[in-house]
C-alpha cells in the first residue's frame, strides 16, 4: 500500500534517536495526513539550521557565529572552564544560574568499545585551550555513567599534568530524595564525600 | 546558548506525535552533532513525500499515482468495502492477508469534542462510493474507541437506509490472551457475540 516517498521518509524519521518503526510511520502519516505545513516547515528548518549551526571556535558548543555568545560575554569568568560531553548538557548547567565561568564542550565521550578515543572528542583543542594562561580551574562535569566517569578519570590525569587545578561535580543524594528510594552507590559517595 | 536556527528545528521537531520538548531537543542535538546527513536526508525526504504522496481519488489512501495499487487490482473483491479510519489501519489489515476486497479511508473519526462533523472525515464521498452498483458489503474496522465506536455507529445507520448490507469487526478475546487479565467489557462483549 505504502508509496515510495513515504517509505522513504519512514526510513529517514527512523535515524532519529528513539523512533523505531512504529513511530516512524506513525509520524510520516500524521504529518501527511494532517501536518502538511508542519512537514514543510520541519525539511525547512533543518535545512536552515544544517546551513547555519556551526561549533564555536573557542568551546565547541553550537553557534551561528564564529565565537558563541558565552564565550564573548565579558561577565564571565574565563579562569573557571567547565567541560561537559554535549550542549545539552551545557543547557542543563545554564539553566540552574549558579555558574559564571566558561565551558568547552567535548564531542562526545571516550567509549573505547564503540571506537571512541582522545582524538574524536577533540582532546587535543582543550589541552590547548586550557594553557592559553587565563583557565585557573577546570571542572569536570561530564556524566556520572562509566563513559562519563572513564573520561573524567582520563582528563583528571592529563590536566593535573599540566599543573591546572581540576574539579569534578559533587556526587551525592538528588534534593528531594528519600534515602530509602537512593540506589546504594549514590549512598555510599553520599557517605564518603560528606562534608 | 542556543541559537536561533537550532531553537526552530526544535520547535519543528514537536509537531511530531509523541515529542515533547525534551526529546526534540535531544533529535535536533543528535542531528547536528553526530548525523548531519540524517538531517539532510529527512529534510529532502519531507519535501519529497510533500510533492510526491496524494490521496487516491477512489479509496483516499495514500498514493503517487491517481488511483492507488489497491484499487486497480483486478484481483480484488470490489462487492467488498472495508472501512478504517487511517492508511495505517488498512496497512495493518493488509498485514494480516486474509482480507480480499477494496478499501475506503477515512480523513480521521467523528469527534463532535473538537468540532469534527461528518464533512471533514469525507462521509459523502464514502456514500457516493457505496451507491456505485458495485460494493453489495461494507466492512466498518473503524477502532474501538469511543469515536470509532460512534463513526461506526452513524456510518451503519446511513448505509442500511441504502439498503447495503452492513458489518463490523468481531469484538471479543485477543488471541493469546489469558481471560484474568482482559477487561470485562471484552469479557462481556465475547459472551454477547459467542459462537
Amino acid at each position: 500500500m505504502a508509496t515510495r516517498a513515504l517509505d522513504e521518509l519512514v526510513e529517514a524519521l527512523r535515524r532519529l534517536p528513539g523512533v523505531g518503526p512504529k513511530s516512524a510511520a506513525r509520524m510520516a502519516y500524521h504529518l501527511l495526513q494532517h501536518d502538511r505545513d508542519g512537514a514543510q516547515r520541519l525539511s525547512q528548518a533543518l535545512q536552515a539550521a544544517i546551513g547555519a549551526v556551526r561549533h564555536c571556535r573557542r568551546c565547541n558548543t553550537f553557534t551561528e557565529d564564529e565565537v558563541c555568545d558565552t564565550c564573548r560575554d565579558p561577565q564571565r569568568d574565563a579562569s573557571l572552564l567547565c567541560v561537559v560531553e554535549t550542549p545539552a548538557d551545557q543547557a542543563a548547567i545554564e539553566r540552574t544560574g549558579s555558574y559564571r565561568g566558561l565551558y568547552f564542550v567535548l564531542q562526545g565521550k571516550l567509549s573505547p568499545l564503540d571506537g571512541v578515543g582522545p582524538r574524536d572528542i577533540g582532546l587535543s583543542k582543550l589541552y590547548q585551550r586550557v594553557t592559553d594562561g587565563q583557565v585557573r580551574e577546570v571542572i569536570l562535569a561530564t556524566n556520572f555513567t562509566a563513559e562519563g566517569e572513564a573520561t573524567a578519570h582520563v582528563l583528571g590525569e592529563a590536566l593535573k599534568a599540566r599543573h591546572l587545578m581540576v574539579t569534578r561535580l559533587a556526587r551525592g543524594v538528588p534534593a528531594g530524595s528519600e534515602l530509602e528510594y537512593v540506589d546504594l552507590g549514590t549512598i555510599a559517595h553520599a557517605l564518603v564525600d560528606r562534608r
